[in-house]
């Protein structure tokens, strides 16, 4: 079996490559919640959402989120409400949301709920919430005044900041709310005894990988895995650069250094190896000195054959 | 001022007919709300929207509810995932139900939701929910056995009875969940006091009429105005036949009559005057016998003209 950690649109490319990877084993994903929220009644998780559709090959190719052939009509009467729906939901994504509201209020658990959409859509990856509890990823920015009063430091739902807000603000700080009392589920404790390998997908490492990191008993599981060489994280940073969402912004202005090292700084205790891209070999001595094994090869995912090709280099390097 | 007792599909039509009967006077809607609802984490409210659907002219006009040129993609997905989505639910709809969903979660009432949505459609009648508390009607019916054990009784809730069952099983009993705790709202309770007219739209007299009468204090003010003969009631039953819906069922098991007569019965407390249609004009001594004064005219609306007729009659008979 192979676990992933998994955030959005990067691990869905990565568990794409990996499910045509020809490989005969089991492959886990345990995503990431912290994104989750209720918008309009109905319960969102972007995460699992954009992997669910990635895999069933239902995602909407512009976006890299959301469902292909969508339209908006539930949308167009929110507009004539009145209603500012910058939270964009189209028709059929919307389908699914009613679906999982529907069956959490009936009583399921949001890992049940998953294994119901899954198997329904016939994916061939095991996808697990990383938790049942409600975790939300908060976001203290600094929103410059608008009538020279001073900025204002105002705490948004990560969705806010990152749709709402385009995730321009500077950022203060990103917390877990209710982290300390949400738990893992056992199957995700589960993969992460279990797999063979353990892969950190190319997410933000502070958005995405973060809140599953943070999860009672999983960094330490990570760390016992890593010692024994069976973790390999993959960075998100390629020559300095994002390649995608918010991250880039998030470093600005959390961080003092933007490439691909400040990853490894994260990672450090809970991965053994880091993959680099070949645009960063300049970077493997110092990841090697901070008691890491760096590795390099083309992380960029372009399309599936090179989703493919990263997939089977995480998973096979020894 | 007018007050208008009302329901679905029937109070609807009339509603249209008295926005459009050239009356220089505002007309109130006190709205039935024991037919609302959460699903799919969606609050809906069957009663108000039919009405709200038909004053904006955006109502399916071969239905007499739902909105006109309406799509069903959430209801596809629904589909795919092996949902059994018997309560369809339109694209544009939803988009509605969300807004008002969201609302309620932001701490709004649903009185003033509705005027939010009333103001943005530009509606001419004011509508009141008859509560902002929650009132559920449950339906107690027989369901044949499919095994031969015997009948099962089974409680619903309305929409299930009515819509996933078709109004198809006997009833039992019909009773309002909540109604005890349930209040009026201040300004149901003011348009009570000062209409100049209280009409009882021809809406099922249990399912619809009865939650209203049934709201605490409301039945009282009704007695009141109907002691001055200020309340004319419509009788749904034409010739014997409901003209919509389930009433005739709700008649055939739970009443010993058929004909309007038995609405009459049901409203000898609340109305002076009782208005069936000229098809029945030979129930008028026997209606006059209960102590009220029944009225003939025309009541079955098949178009926008019998409705204004219809209205301008209920509101300016003596």
């Amino acid at each position: 079996m192979i676990a992933v950690l998994a955030g959005g649109v990067g691990a869905a490319k990565f568990l794409r490559g990996l499910t045509n990877a020809g490989l005969d084993e089991e492959i886990v994903a345990i995503v990431n919640t912290g994104d989750d929220w209720t918008q309009y009644g109905l319960k969102i998780c972007p995460d699992l959402d954009t992997i669910t559709y990635t895999l069933a090959d239902l995602v909407n190719p512009k976006t890299g989120w959301g469902v292909r052939d969508e339209t908006y009509r539930s949308r167009e009467t929110l507009l004539s409400l009145g209603d500012d729906p910058w939270f964009t939901l189209g028709d059929r994504d919307i389908g699914l949301h009613m679906y999982r509201t529907k069956l959490l209020a009936e009583g399921a658990n949001l890992t049940q709920v998953t294994a119901k959409i899954s198997q329904k859509l016939d994916l061939s990856v095991t996808l697990l919430p990383m938790t049942n509890d409600e975790v939300g990823t908060k976001v203290l920015v600094q929103i410059p005044s608008t009538d020279n009063e001073g900025d204002q430091l105002v705490e948004l739902d990560f969705q806010e900041y990152f749709v709402r807000y385009s995730h321009q603000p500077r950022v203060i700080r990103v917390r877990y709310q209710g982290i300390e009392v949400a738990r893992p589920t056992m199957e995700v404790e589960q993969a992460l005894l279990n797999a063979r390998r353990i892969v950190i997908a190319p997410s933000n490492p502070i958005l995405s990988i973060g809140p599953i990191l943070a999860l009672g008993g999983v960094g330490d599981q990570l760390r016992q895995r890593a010692a024994n060489g069976d973790v390999v994280a993959i960075s998100p940073i390629i020559a300095g650069e994002a390649v995608k969402g918010p991250l880039a912004q998030i470093l600005d202005s959390l961080m003092t250094q933007h490439d691909a090292r400040i990853v490894a700084e994260l990672y450090r205790e809970v991965t053994s190896q880091f993959v680099v891209d070949t645009a960063d070999v300049a970077l493997v001595d110092s990841i090697n000195d901070m008691g890491l094994t760096a590795l390099t090869t083309q992380t960029l995912m372009t399309d599936l054959d090179s989703a493919v090709k990263l997939a089977r280099f995480a998973v096979t390097v020894p």
